[in-house]
């Protein structure tokens, strides 16, 4: 099958959610907006970010509908379907594909975790079949799912019976992997850098797109630094990869990636509401302190808005 | 809140699939029937066992209202209403609560495992104060759930804020960890047992109930094991204990203890049908050499029936 | 090869330092008294309690041969001689054989740690070989070792290729495991029990002997429960083994068991010094603490001395 | 303290044995003039490749010995002296001091690993201290040592109390670790790069050195490969690290880095002869398919010789 590939910055999305906990799809078009404007290329929907394993089938369907009117040929929505359920999984593809999803994406069963490479590939199998012809990213996030399985492996395998694989969200620090998955069947493969962290290191190794949280509040440093990379400033890139990566460390701080990254992007303007259980959510303090730090290495002023 | 303290064995039933994956809803009648034959007393009913979080809401619904009618005095009925999500799990409580089951129990969410206690107390509590009126178990099962928290410490802070925690299910190798649970607070806890090959330990440990796999098909044995037990026949009653222990590890040896115990079942009378993804289901060679490894240690010949 | 199947308690050392950290021999007459005095039956000379590995190969020489004049029928002296080097090993093997020691104990390498069974037995194979009439024990404690090899497969491929290999120290939570090697080959190995706080599920597994720490310090009070079980006077015993558990509990919220129990220790008479880095020693507060809550639950008047 | 800042190349040597496993010394100066020739910059001696801790002291004192001699501006010798036991650490430390190493390494203690900073930082404080005046490497290997304690953490601390800190052998996969590792202190640390198959990555990332197993006979095809990086031909550059770690999985298929190195060395004249237990030894089955298979990746035509 063809598939765009991807490249560029795509948003791993928050899923807002009310103080009490419900589902808040009125800021969506306001997200969307803030992302399109920042230089953003597509989104990745109710994946790990977004807490799509928190949420009921119908509330995932619910933010995905959400998101759909802002597709466009820059702006490709993915929606990650994964769940411990095939039969979930399943319907979440079939969803997505009615209303118009550009791909989806899936996580490995966190429960039964497959330990050997054929049972991954079978339960990816009847999850992108249910969907033929939409692009199937497997979701690699080994330290989430629990799912250890090798990409080189998997891909290999799985080449063979899903015809509408397309690629990977690759969310490991084995770069050596990413680079074998790269470069496999003549490099068929769309591989998606996942560490924000380490985008540069990515960069280097060939990678052309990445999904990643900070993405949603940090899209125009990140822009800065693949141009600065494309135009061999590498001395610059580096710098801004260390910068980025001290505010990803104090994001970090707060114990909990996910709820000190909503925490980040209401300070961007976009208020996405508390986390579900059994993710904490920052205390009033947490969230004074997250400020500060991030006042005293200059986030607010930083060049590139 | 009161409750009643377990006793005697209880079957972590499978969940009857057709051939094509679908629920088989048709056999629980017979399967009932023959648990209350081989004296047991109750059922745990979509858990890891019966592939609860493999299954759709809808699904772990039907099957729950498929045991209620068998429901008695001396025959309870506990739903498992585990999941990765507060919204699915506070939905199956309800549901539960609403036919008339007997008591829930909830394994630890897979996804973003609570590394500390109060995130588990938080979560457990959400889903039990959606029927407060339910006795609640949490289900410790850390080497499926990933959930490591200590079961002390959880017992002592959830006692504060969940009043109708009832206990644990304890499928932990750990049994001094099980002991310190069952004399907490005066040994308030009703602390079931839950790995059948120790369960002779779990006895000598003042453990009065279990809930396991292989009571499905070998309750009877067992029933002797624990006569044995409670008359000082402690000889006897190893004996027992050493010898159920290689049927386990035959059932365990195909690789797949649900697929295994679901091909021991069918020897027995009750076809449970497959298993659904990401659990592998056993090749005919393999049922086969299952058949006669059994055959091997006279398990069709044992004299408890 | 023959060998003598162990009972009752067997203490597993500590090693003596002076407070600058240098070996403190002059200590171990009064600390064998002590432990004959207490119905002790042998002892295990740096193993992990003993820091064993902490020690450079003349240090764990000294200390063997320190221990060596009290071996007596009813006093055995298990020389533990694991570490990172066959080369070294060997040495301490053929060093105890020398002096006369009753049998050698090893632990599983923990630098490259064997995954298959294989490289473990000819580690061990290698070892046990450089004294082929001196009873080896394999010391299994995945948890310290990392070392993981099941320990069937591991005695029944060692079986044929170590002549002298006696049994197992089994300091592993899963006794089920440790069932299934006490009745392997007809019962032929010699297992001993490692986890004191599961003293009494060990008995009724027809476990005989057991090596632990807090043997140091509670023999008689273990070997009350021991009388008791034999007595089948099982709820007596099961008193026993839950208030020693909250003995071992408070050792073990010093957050250093080896530290933990030096303290103690030294609250019994026996002053064995600091523990040697990794290891962290407690503070003067903590060991007050720990006196304290001692105090609390009526440790220092226990009936059993 | 000031310390030279490492450059290139530093191969992490094999230990030579005979075929009985003895040391074979005699092999040195052909090892050492290959390694020259070949444009490394340095040794890493006794390390996890030299099979370091499998060795006694006597012999690791040997080794180190054997190698002084071809010390230079241009070729450092970094003896590890990395062990369970500070005693033997420290021994192995004085002596490297006096012989005239340049600089130590020492990996965490795989016996009672420390959880804790702390900890690792007094440890390593009592063998950096008995050498004061030696640069000291910590050597950062998790997956080997199972010291898991975060290395920015360990710097701060120990940049306290170690006046002869130089920095860390830094093999994790981790490079945003690494990184925030480099840029500490105002960059006052030595960072050396572990993992042969990310150099690329490392280069990007800022680093100036790497010590690995592979560069003891592929170091002018990763000089090449830096060569490129620094002229900014970065597609060249990748396609040496694709090529080479083609090179690097064929050597991992072995099931054994360490022996699969040592066979790859033979093949470069160099026999070092077998590994030591516990690490498995290559079958000359495994042997034969491990040439053919670099053969049908034209290892042994590469241009860069």
């Amino acid at each position: 099958m063809d598939f765009v590939r991807s490249e560029g910055l795509i948003a791993a999305t928050f899923t807002p959610f009310y103080p009490n906990g419900e589902l808040n799809l009125s800021i969506i078009p306001q997200y969307a907006a803030k992302l399109k404007n920042s230089g953003i290329s597509g989104v990745f929907v109710c994946g790990s970010s977004g807490e799509g394993l928190l949420m009921n089938t119908e509330e995932r369907k619910d933010v995905a509908e959400a998101w759909i009117p802002y597709a466009a040929k820059n702006f490709r929505i993915i929606i990650h379907v994964g769940s411990t359920s095939t039969k979930i999984s399943k319907e979440l593809t079939a969803h997505a594909n009615s209303i118009g999803a550009n791909a989806i994406g899936c996580m490995g069963p966190c429960c039964f975790q497959p330990k050997d490479t054929q049972s991954l590939v079978e339960f990816c199998q009847e999850v992108a079949l249910s969907a033929p012809n939409l692009p199937f990213y497997y979701y690699h996030i080994p330290n989430t799912s629990g799912v250890y399985v090798k990409m080189e492996d998997f891909l290999i395998m799985a080449n063979k019976v899903i015809p509408n694989l397309a690629g990977l969200k690759f969310t490991s620090m084995d770069l050596m992997e990413m680079l074998s998955c790269a470069t496999l069947e003549n490099k068929k493969f769309d591989i998606i850098h996942g560490h924000d962290e380490t985008l540069l290191a990515g960069l280097v190794l060939g990678i052309k797109a990445a999904i990643g949280t900070t993405y949603n509040f940090m899209a125009p440093v990140f822009n800065e630094l693949i141009k600065k990379f494309q135009q061999k400033n590498l001395n610059e890139a580096l710098e801004i990869q260390t910068y980025v990566n001290q505010i990803i460390k104090i994001m970090l701080s707060t114990g909990s990636p996910i709820s000190g990254g909503k925490a980040m992007m209401k300070l961007s303007g976009i208020d996405c509401g508390p986390c579900r259980l059994p993710l904490k959510n920052l205390s009033d303090e947490q969230i004074a302190q997250l400020k500060e730090k991030l006042e005293g290495i200059g986030y607010f002023d930083m060049p590139w808005k």
